[in-house]
This record gives C-alpha cells, structure tokens and sequence, in this order.
C-alpha cells in the first residue's frame, strides 16, 4: 500500500482520535473483558499448578517444563489487566471486588508486585535447582495471593 | 536447603518417575485442560480483535499497542497445546473436534503454521507502519481459521 492511500485513513482517524477516551470505554464490552481476565487468571494458576505440583514432589522434576511454566506465567502476568477496565466490575459472573476500582494505585501496586515476583520464579526456574525453584514457587503464590485477598471475593 | 535434604525426594521422585507416562495421563483433569485452552484461546481473541479493530480503522492505530496485542498472540499460541493432552475431548463444553487426537501430525502442522505467523505479525507490528500491519493481521487471522475450520466445531 503506498503512503498516499493512506491519507484518508489517517484524516479519519484524526477525528475519532478526539473521541479515543469514550471510544474506548464504549467498545470494551465488559462481559468480554471479565471472559479475557478470567482466562488469563485461569491460565496462571493452571502454569503455578505444574510449578507447585513439581515444588510438592508430585509431580517429577524437570528443568524445562519449569522454566517453561515460569515463562507462561511471567507472561500472562503482563496480559490480564487490560480486562479491568473501568466498567467493568460487572457484566458477567465475577469475583472482583469493587475495590479494584476504588483503590487503583493499592491494586496496580500489588499487580506490579506479583510481575516482578514472576521474573524472580524464572530465574530461579533456570537455575535447573529445585532446591531454588520451590521458595520462588512459594513466594510467587504469595503474590498471587496478596492481591486476591484485598480484591477477590471469596 | 541443602542438598542432603533432597536425597529423601529424590528417591521418591525415582519411584514416581517410573509411572510417570501414567501419573501424567491421570492427573490431567479434561474439565481444567479444556478450560485452561479455552481461556487461552479466547485471549487470543481479544488481542486478534484489538488488531483487527485497527486495521479496520476502527480504532485509533497506535505502534505500542500494537506491538503488545502481537507480542501476546505469539506468546498466547505457546501456551494453549498443553490443553490438548489426549483424554480431553470431553469433560466439559467443546467446540474441539475428535480429529485433533485422530490427526495429531496435520494438528500439529496448522498449530506450528499459526506459531510461524505470529511471529511476522510481531515483526509487522514493529515497523510502526500500519499498512505493514494490515495484511499481516489477515494471514493471522487466515492461520488461524486454517487450523479452526479442520477442527473447532461451528
């Protein structure tokens, strides 16, 4: 596509630009985004299961399925928020408290927490050392745990 | 901890080691496997939509996020596989085929095909050109279809 074609696309976005925040609060359908963190959210503790199961001994030990795991879960740890968005406490079946929207700063603090918790979990998956592996396991659930307690309901 | 204390574990890992084949087929609940792929699938959507939704126009394009919304379906389709394990085609609402464990090599093939393009959508995304983006979301969403119209239900 050359540039030129582009030129009414552009002026196009221009204008709806100046509507980009209601926009953006308008198409976010809370239903989905509740649907997108949940499976997001489902999908780490599917990955903390495999770590937990190997930190336990039920599970055999194995250096790749950990790192592999850990990785999974560092990653996703950077996709649910997204699907917080404002409006969002409701729409669909949901454990989020409304606290998530009234304690922003509380919430994205214990969100940046249990992140850099996840980089730790790799590393330590890396070390190949199970004996490394089972406190990060354990401190990266106490992550999770950390920000569940104030802002999942039972 | 020191290594001492692992001989113990080790041990009991050896012993389970030898069921291991077994004890994986077993611990697999269908219910979470299809639950943990459906999440990461529907996750998949969404970031699809938030490119799709650009390249349409119909959302202001912006290169990071952009950039985000490829790097997760490319991370997203590493994930989901595992939720594949034989032994899942039921234990909880479906859409997925019998043919995925029947034809396990052509599964594999479309799966590995959609890995490949979510790389060159990564790498489109990147040039913060959003002509460059565009048809690199169609062969995503193309690659994906090729693997869902073979096996996903309607």
């Amino acid at each position: 596509m050359k540039r030129a074609t582009l030129v009414p696309v552009i002026g196009a976005l221009a204008v709806v630009g100046i509507f980009s925040a209601v926009v953006s609060a308008q198409t976010v359908r809370p239903d989905r985004a509740i649907k997108y963190r949940q499976g997001i959210m489902g999908a780490q503790g599917w990955n903390m299961g495999v770590l937990g199961a190997m930190a336990k001994g039920d599970r055999p030990y194995n250096k790749d399925e950990a790192v592999r795991a850990a990785t999974f879960v560092s990653q996703l740890l950077q996709m649910s928020w997204d699907g917080f968005a404002p409006g969002t406490d409701q729409g669909a079946p949901t454990k989020a408290k409304a606290e998530i929207w009234k304690e922003p700063a509380k919430f994205t603090q214990l969100a940046d927490a249990a992140k850099a918790e996840s980089l730790k979990l790799v590393a330590a998956a890396q070390t190949g050392d199970l004996a490394a592996l089972r406190p990060a396991v354990g401190a990266m659930g106490k992550a999770c745990n950390n920000c569940h307690d104030d802002f999942q309901s039972k």
